[in-house]
């Protein structure tokens, strides 16, 4: 495929708005390219216009299944006025793409098309390519989780996810918990503020216990603390009326070391406590859970994929890396928790969900050569042994950075 | 004026909705019975349909102006299904009459307005009674800085107010300074929470102060400790997000021992030392601020309305309270920091603001007779001297209660 082709189909992607949604209309765009190019594929609509899509390529001289992964949707464009580029018009400047999911994700997703199809054109493939484009990343991840009861990430025997790196190997990602904090109260008129329980009060109870409630929680050996933070908040209506309910959301990221569970444990037994010990009454809501993806820096298709971004993003030092984002591999993850997974994805990592949004198409065209490398490396003789690692520089362990 | 006659009074008012406003129509009502009876007034008109109302009689004889003084305006029905009587009905059951505003205060408004016809009738008023009706007072009190501005309370010897207080005598009750603070912060995704600065945590830095805050302002001899409540909080709005922005909203109950200046100097203290501390940033807005109203006990002013309460009240003890409800005196005693201030009223002071509000019918015809004693006792010579005030029973003062 010529460069502009391969540009053309990220600036296709990118001009289809699918803000927290509509993914459909993009997985329609991709069925049509690899129709065009016989690739076979299946849509997974659902809920009207949301869906997701498989496709497969390869040789099967082998059972190995490499799945390769990205998300269809985008976050919202809240303040268009204060973008200078039209989110939808991928619009380009010099070597730089802008609009939103430039960066997070359509131009891995792009990527990532683009090596199914050349691949899949060469023949190149000895065992499985598994393209696995999902819906809803973004918020509540609808689109992985579907994919997860089909089973479809069972038989996987590495992933790659092609969130935006900048070039660089993420090998390991903390979880992600989403939690609510209610807090129930007795409403009472100000003046009269000890006839009632002011649920602030009680809310505030347990944010004062939060701020050291992590301190206790073990070091993870890669991903270290358990980083948490409250953030939403709100509670009561009228200055004059003592609040009878308040509530809190908070977000804490844990890994294997001190994991979901033991984070939820620890949250309940705080609010025991203040319930236990206080006329206030507090009850806790799991929003939402994903676990930790930890792949050890040593594992060989971490080596692997590291090598093949170093050659191929020749204007960067490649490095390994960890990050407190969560990814869809959080989820597939809980269907095949001894699969190696690794992200490596193009520019530009710090402007995801940002104004101005943009990619680079430098890094944009490195980033399908690594994949392309990766999968044919991939299913070579050898290619899952510590033989093929040992041929590769060794890793390049950089302090823990925080990423998206 | 026959009782039927009174009550009919209160049973209009209680018919014309004034929740949160409308109180044109309330002081249309009253000047059209005034001018039946040739009691002179006046209507001061603003914001379009709302409006306070000032009158006067009295024969002169002395230069002292006893003000009574009661709102127009109720508090709404918020939830109208809940309530068994209908709200704009003056149903009368017994010895009860239910309504929005019966007690609070509908019933010593009405009683106020009869007490001015029937002593004009009479020529009972040896100096000036000035009754004094007022709009917003459970909201923001505009009815009541207007007449401050217009001089209506400046020549005021003593002001009774007539919120229902169950035929009891309230002779301090503390101000009310209702506050905001806003924290700002940066935002960041939560996975980078570093990144960001949490407006949230600020908040929480003075939510913690808060507790403690005002456990250093020293006791009020007749109020005791200031009271204070953080009652409405609000910040953040996705829970994958730092948040940006909160803020919260407070009430504290001033005292003259630590008086509004000293509640906002003790607030600003606190945030100034969160803003130089740490990376948060915090400010304070005041929403409004009352001051304390407290006359002392053994006031001869209050002694008057005890006795005269406690000859109407047959039916119970009358005793001195105090309460931390703020009323349209804290707006008045501005304009005159000295005059003695007493809140007499009928029944029923708990279910004020309540769903099924009511007042008793004889409470509502002894106020009436309370009333109408003050206001002829007043002005009979050395009323206003201990030598009156000798003559009554010592003040029995109760421990104190919090009431509305």
């Amino acid at each position: 495929m010529r460069k502009d082709e391969q540009l053309q189909i990220l600036k296709d992607l990118i001009k289809i708005n699918t803000e927290n949604g509509n993914e459909l209309e993009t997985a329609e765009y991709i069925g049509g390219l690899f129709k065009l190019h016989h690739v076979p594929y299946r849509i997974d609509r659902f809920d009207g216009n949301r869906a997701n899509l498989v496709a497969e390529v390869g040789l099967k001289e082998t059972d190995e299944v490499l799945g390769i992964t990205g998300h269809q949707d985008t976050v919202n464009v809240s303040d268009q006025r204060a973008w200078t580029h039209e989110p939808f018009a991928a619009e380009v400047v010099g070597d730089k793409l802008y609009g939103r999911g430039a960066a997070d994700m359509k131009s891995g997703l792009a990527a990532q098309i683009i090596t199914l199809i050349e691949l899949h054109e060469q023949r190149a493939v000895k065992g499985t390519l598994r393209f696995i484009a999902t819906a809803g990343e973004e918020y509540g991840t609808p689109g992985a989780n579907r994919l997860l009861k089909q089973g479809v990430v069972d038989d996987l025997s590495a992933l790659l996810v092609g969130e935006a790196t900048d070039g660089q190997i993420v090998y390991a990602h903390s979880g992600s918990l989403n939690y609510r904090i209610k807090s129930y109260g007795q409403s009472a008129h100000s003046a009269r503020a000890t006839q009632g329980i002011n649920a602030i009060s009680g809310l505030l109870q347990f944010a004062t216990a939060e701020a050291t409630l992590f301190q206790q929680a073990p070091l993870d050996s890669i991903l270290g603390a358990v980083k948490h933070s409250i953030t939403v908040i709100g509670g009561g209506e009228q200055v004059n009326t003592i609040p009878d309910y308040a509530e809190l959301s908070g977000n804490v990221r844990p890994t294997q070391r001190f994991d979901n569970q033991q984070v939820i444990a620890l949250i309940q037994t705080a609010i025991s406590q203040i319930n236990q010990q206080t006329d206030y009454h507090l009850e806790f809501d799991l929003i939402h859970s994903f676990p930790p993806v930890e792949t050890t820096p040593d594992n060989p298709f971490v080596r692997l994929v590291q090598r093949a971004a170093a050659d191929a993003f020749v204007d960067r030092n490649v490095a390994l890396e960890i990050t407190n984002g969560a990814t869809d591999a959080s989820v597939f993850i809980k269907g095949n928790p001894t699969m190696p997974v690794v992200i490596l994805g193009p520019d530009e990592k710090a402007v995801s969900h940002q104004v101005d949004e943009y990619t680079t198409l430098s890094g944009f065209y490195q980033v399908i050569a690594a994949y392309e490398d990766i999968a044919v490396s991939y299913f070579k003789a050898g290619s899952r042994t510590e033989q093929l690692a040992a041929d590769v520089v060794s890793p390049q362990i950089r302090p823990a950075r925080q990423a998206g």
